[in-house]
């Protein structure tokens, strides 16, 4: 089954949810263009999350995607805080910052009874999941309102989990992909493996229908992923410099100069591995670190720097997330470019 | 440009050379299947090359591939050795080993004036090239019988740089593949990309055919390529448990177990970056690491450990080389693995 009849959309494009760099009008834009948008829901407040509904049933009538993460919210710390402190703080003297003055960070929510109740008054049509999913109840109370579930796999053994936890679909996250890794069963960064050799075991392994992500930038992908068994492809890289998307200056200069070349896995800003372009603090302390706190902690410590480079036109400390192929990254509509990755 | 017109062959598959794993018996078989067998050359004394040819000269009047390694001999570091030594040195004790008697070890001769003299009696139709390219002298040696010149680019400028020398195909060689990375402008493994985004830039970049590696395992893969502008795949890590390929009983077991869905590059058996199955010493000292002599010297060093190991039954110690994916490996005859290969 195609993802067209599974969701009720045109084409087999899913635009990735990729939160800190899109809203709603990401999500309507893609939608109302016959694929189906995504809103990273992650990072929002119970408050945001409504509005952006609101305003997305209001801009389309079209089906589209809410996106969470489900990690189990790790304990802190106060030793392995004290250790990534210690290796910022190099960078804290460079830039004036005082560390006891340090505010908490932005944080991930993981979904919850009470994200759950607020979706079911809007009824979205697809609910994506990063990291494994949440619990078996709250899965069905997701099915409850007919939504499709759907959460990422970076392993044949994650895609096998995932099928029988009833997923309606499998998101197979090659090692293309920029941004957060969705790998949950395992830490171990060797298992993770390309966009050719991972969708087609998850294909082999699995009956649902399985979404190719990672590499994809351009309507011979998008075929290249149907001929390999693929339902549909995820595709986010490629929306990056959009108009819609609310990708930063630098963010966007780094995706168009030279140093886009070179991206890697680096847990250096949350915590959890994922794919962005090397930047000045991925040389110094990685891209990988051993001193970092888990998921999501890393991130409070390092905020202050990324705020202050930043301040400075500077991307040394921000995540600049990227796939291994941003070829397909355009400043067009997109619209556009959700129609030109169908057009195969 | 397929490669069937290219080379003058039936389907669209190379079977990769593998050296140390395989000899003339896997390009014979492939090549009369009407694929392009090939004949990995590095690690064969004059002797056993001439031989080696002879043989295939006998078994087949299909055309074949010849493939060497072109890399700059490194100068020799007492100080490098010595760190090696030291690290391996516990696994030395464990196994009664003395440093002072260890033989040199296999070397890997890069190609020049005297295999280019030897390589002409024969004429094989394709010359291919693993870190780069010989001299434009010797580059012009090959192509004066009429053979077609083909050598591995792990990036698009790598890709570039070989067009521009005057090759007549460039494997796109994906960060999925087994063995060793032919990656040759640089050392920094961040440059490394998956296959679907390789593939693509680089069929984007250069107007010579692209041939794809790394990942490949079955005829949707083969499928798949060609919808990336592909001309014709390379494929290795499948043939490795056909009766006519040499892989050694501890490597076809690795092959055939768990262990296989952990594959890293390591640089602890040559120097040199190779994706193989994790096992003991790329546990305990990388897999990267950089204490290693440059290629190919680290492997003098090792190769008591691996013999010691294996006279145990063990793999600690020996490069189990692999891609990430594996699902391709049968215990069929080559010719039938090249036909399903090609049945697309």
């Amino acid at each position: 089954m195609l993802i067209q009849e599974l969701f009720g959309i045109e084409l087999p494009v899913i635009q990735a949810p990729m939160a800190g760099v899109q809203g709603s009008a990401l999500t309507i834009a893609v939608s109302n263009a016959g694929g189906l948008g995504s809103l990273p829901c992650a990072m929002l407040s119970t408050q945001a999350l409504r509005t952006e509904l609101e305003t997305i049933q209001k801009e389309t009538n079209k089906p589209f995607n809410v996106n969470f993460f489900c990690h189990t919210p790790p304990e802190e710390s106060a030793q392995q805080e004290k250790k990534w402190r210690e290796a910022l703080s190099p960078f804290y003297d460079e830039y004036d910052i005082d560390q006891r003055e340090i505010p908490q960070g932005p944080g991930r929510a993981a979904f919850n009874e009470d994200t759950a109740a607020l979706l079911k008054e809007f009824k979205p049509a697809v609910v994506s999941f990063h990291f494994g999913l949440p619990t078996s109840k709250l899965v069905a109370e997701v099915h409850s309102w007919g939504a499709k579930v759907l959460s990422s796999a970076t392993t044949v053994e994650e895609a096998l989990w995932l099928e029988q936890q009833g997923v309606d679909g499998i998101i197979a996250q090659g090692l293309e992909a920029g941004g957060h890794r969705g790998i949950f069963l395992t830490d171990d960064i060797n298992t993770q493996v390309g966009t050719f050799a991972l969708l087609r075991q998850v294909v082999n392994a699995v009956k649902v229908p399985v979404i190719a992500a990672g590499g994809i930038a351009d309507a011979a992908g998008v075929e290249a992923a149907l001929a390999l068994g693929a339902a549909g492809v995820q595709v986010g890289t490629a929306y990056l410099l959009c108009p819609e998307a609310n990708t930063s200056k630098i963010h966007r200069e780094a995706l168009k100069s030279q140093a886009v070349d070179n991206t890697a896995l680096t847990n250096l800003f949350s915590g959890g591995p994922a794919r962005g372009i090397v930047n000045r603090v991925m040389q110094e302390l990685g891209p990988m670190s051993t001193v970092t706190p888990a998921f999501p902690l890393a991130t409070t410590a390092i905020a202050p720097l990324r705020a202050a480079a930043e301040a400075q036109g500077k991307g040394d400390f921000s995540p600049l997330w990227a796939g291994q192929n941003v070829t397909g990254c355009k400043e067009i509509s997109a619209a556009q470019l959700t129609k030109e990755l169908a057009k195969g």
